[in-house]
């Protein structure tokens, strides 16, 4: 494998520069007061149904956007405005993961400064998005509960890269005989102190206690701005 | 994104060297007459189950083994040793795919001419596996009920790069309303004229069909190589 220390010098470059950018825009982001959360997980862990609800639920109350990452669809965008909020889709081509350029360009021509909270939805991958800052405050990794237990294990360095961590599809534990204390165990082998919500996007249980942590934590980077 | 084509240009690189070893692991596959299958898929969608059960019904009667690639742990080589067929695990590090070099690698020392199958089980991601190929005759690209019936449309690379579809965790297919149509739909819609199984690992159901699919691909091969 001799291409592979050229490959690896390579990557290191473009992640220097993602770097930068991400830098730029986080501290773009915290000068308009904006808390901005990225998601990640594997295909089909449920991100968008999981955003879905949570731009629903917010956004009475806080103004709320999102982008949405993909390979080649634009059914995310379409599925999420029907949460009234605005979205833009970024389609990422054969790339498995956003860069914070893509982030930077979504963003040009949005009035971004009147928001509360921006979501991103990276592109499903537990592997990939693990090395990209996207300027964000608060990275989300989700699990569904039908993906098996052993998850964390087998991907610790996109949970190491995350903040928290969300089990998804919690309306179908018990038939796939989820076990919840074996997960926790294992967020927290690798990951330890790692705070995690257990939610059903479909039911609604469990994602009062989700959002208010972000309000929570909004109301912390307001106070901070503002001392 | 300046550094993004000299990238690619690596990249490029590193698949050409890899075309090399792939194309002479799949010669030497059929000089020795064995039928090579590759697994794809989401993680937690079901390919170490699947290939459990697998192995578990062909041993009777055939000489099968696999090789198992992950990131991180050895799970599922104890998980597949189960099966009491040979297993050897491949830990990839941070790389999201299995390279032909990485095959070749594990199969030293094995007596590899004495098998019918030989089963590859890549790392779990729908992107990077993709353009990577290992020798294989056959590539199965697995899709759980509970993903969503979109992903063929929203990773149309790895499903343009496999053989047949095999949709697993039919046992939940009620439970989250699955739409069989719509996959179908869409599997064609993606890479017309694909084959697709539709099975559950747990209750075995479909495996029947499918398992008799490989024997007269293995048949097949047989046939050809005598000829």
């Amino acid at each position: 494998m001799s291409a592979q220390p050229r490959l690896l010098e390579v990557r290191k470059n473009v992640l220097k520069q993602n770097d930068v950018i991400a830098r730029a825009l986080r501290e773009r982001f915290r000068a308009q007061e904006i808390f901005v959360v990225s998601l990640v997980s594997s295909p089909g862990a449920g991100k968008t149904a999981f955003l879905e609800r949570t731009l629903t639920l917010l956004r009475p109350q806080y103004r709320v956007a999102a982008l949405v990452g993909d390979l080649a669809t634009e059914n995310d965008a379409v599925r999420l405005a029907r949460s009234q909020a605005p979205v833009k889709q970024i389609t990422t081509g054969t790339l498995c993961h956003l860069e914070a350029a893509m982030v930077e360009n979504a963003l040009a021509g949005w009035e971004v400064g009147e928001l509360d909270f921006l979501f991103i939805e990276n592109v499903g991958n537990l592997v990939c998005p693990s090395s990209y800052d996207l300027g964000e405050d608060l990275r989300l990794v989700l699990l569904s509960v039908t993906e098996g237990e052993d998850k964390p294990l087998k991907y610790p360095t996109i949970f190491n890269s995350a903040d928290v961590a969300v089990i998804t599809k919690m309306d179908l534990a018990e038939t796939v005989e989820f076990d919840e204390e074996a997960v926790k165990a294992n967020i927290q082998a690798v990951r330890p102190g790692m705070r995690h919500f257990a939610v059903s996007a479909k039911t609604g249980a469990g994602m009062n206690g989700y959002l208010q942590f972000l309000i929570a934590r909004l109301g912390e980077l307001m106070q901070r701005t503002t001392v």
